[in-house]
């Protein structure tokens, strides 16, 4: 059983539009407030060799980029900390704490508890104005399909390409961005973080369209050879770039990166390259 | 080292006066969002014997019991779930949409992850206006020590006094009441989730006064002998009443139990009967 078929069995206990997104909308005054919580522990998601302040750093970055997703500003974020030794509790704050105030967050709680493995999720909370929330739902067909960066980084790291290194271990949410994104209007928006081809069916899941992508415009990780970039930049978990579907007229967005990949399509499919794209990619598994 | 000595180290990373409540504050409209973060794993916080659907509830019951003793009414609530068995997801979270159902929030969200032990982290969210606000500072000597119910109940099931199995496995959140003291006016309000003795030790880091309680007003857990009972009332975990100071003349506060227990005096210790009373109850160690 993978994590998306447990998924679906959620959708029967909780009202299924409230899983579609990243994060969880909240009715804030005149604004909304979105947020996000976020599981990671050490086996499965603490790279060998990460330093504390990097485990941290990374457990903050995740739910800073489910706000950004959402074209929302991010504000606070909680921590629960379930930890094995508790000399390396002093790492892990600072890197959550540096982490917030490197994208405007605060620090502001948490939690502590004793684990036999070191376990962080972190919560996070942000603002957008209504206007501006961007939603996983919203493609139109002729909309352009982009990226934010290059894909596949994170995993061409753990293939041994050390220059990635920093990518996978001090990943950058892209906050800027996607605030940029959700003021230019582009029309549905969510995070990589389980790779391109995932994240492709997870839009067609809450959209009544579908997605063309060349795989000849992805922008590929520096220094791998081409074949195998492309299998990362499909496939490959641990990115933190911004897909994004936007009316060919809004690109370019002043101050972010965009590549664009392809192109919002009636029929309801993914193809890579005129060609079925396989649903694989980084699933939690039991 | 135990958990509050790691507080302390938190304290020289974020802002201290955001580590002394039960929950952050955030400005939201012109009311405050309360957001409250708990970690519970398997080994340490579910009893044996415990059901899935009921370990969802106590989850959830738990940041419900964090937001209420701010005065704070619940909105929100997301769980994160480090899952060991896929078979078990269902009933955790039919536990913890049952037990918000009960409390008037809604489940919105989580995050799903494959766990050796059973994690679950529950953060809620909550609102409130500035005027109904209630810290753990904020005592004043002179105020009366209160309680909303029987103390100690949770720590007699675990010594085998099945009478209280439910006040263990499905405790149940003070939301009424944690309102009624908020529009009431109480001066300063906790839950005591680690016992009576942690909880007040609590409040002296933060309030410039000090509490002395009569041990023969406690109210104590049914069919236990005294003795025994006064030391579970006092020291034993698990408990979800809430422990508040006000000035007397507010109470009663209707539909709201609330036993006396002690006044709010000038100098800062904490006596029990006249006599200094021990820092202990339940602490995480390492």
């Amino acid at each position: 059983m993978d994590e998306r078929s447990l998924h679906r069995l959620i959708g029967t206990i909780i009202a299924p539009e409230r899983l579609e997104d990243d994060c969880a909308v909240i009715p804030c005054g005149d604004r909304l407030m979105v947020a996000s919580t976020d599981m990671l522990h050490e086996t499965t998601d603490f790279p060998a060799g990460m330093t504390d302040w990097q485990a941290g750093w990374m457990a903050t970055a995740v739910t800073l980029s489910d706000i950004a997703s959402m074209g929302a500003a991010p504000g606070q974020v909680l921590l629960a900390v379930g930890l094995d030794k508790p000399e390396r509790l002093r790492g892990i704050m600072e890197g959550a704490r540096d982490c917030c105030t490197a994208f405007g967050a605060e620090l502001v709680g948490g939690d502590l508890d004793a684990h036999r493995e070191l376990t962080i999720v972190s919560t996070g909370l942000g603002t957008v104005a209504p206007e501006r929330l961007v939603r996983r739902r919203g493609a139109r067909p002729g909309d352009v399909i982009a990226v934010t960066g290059p894909l596949g980084e994170a995993q061409a790291a753990l293939n041994g390409y050390d220059r990635h290194r920093k990518e996978l271990l001090e990943p950058q949410p892209r906050v800027k961005e996607g605030l940029g994104l959700g003021r230019a209007g582009v029309s549905a928006m969510m995070d990589i973080s389980d790779g391109l081809a995932l994240s492709l069916h997870d839009l067609l899941a809450v959209n009544d369209c579908g997605f063309s992508i060349d795989t000849g415009r992805l922008p590929l990780p520096a220094g791998v050879p081409e074949d195998e970039g492309r299998e990362l930049a499909l496939y490959g978990g641990g990115d933190f770039e911004l897909l994004f579907c936007a009316p060919p007229g809004i690109l370019p967005v002043p101050g972010v990166e965009a590549h664009v990949i392809g192109r919002v399509i009636v029929e309801r499919t993914i193809l890579a390259d005129g060609k079925p794209l396989d649903r694989r990619g980084y699933l939690h598994e039991w």
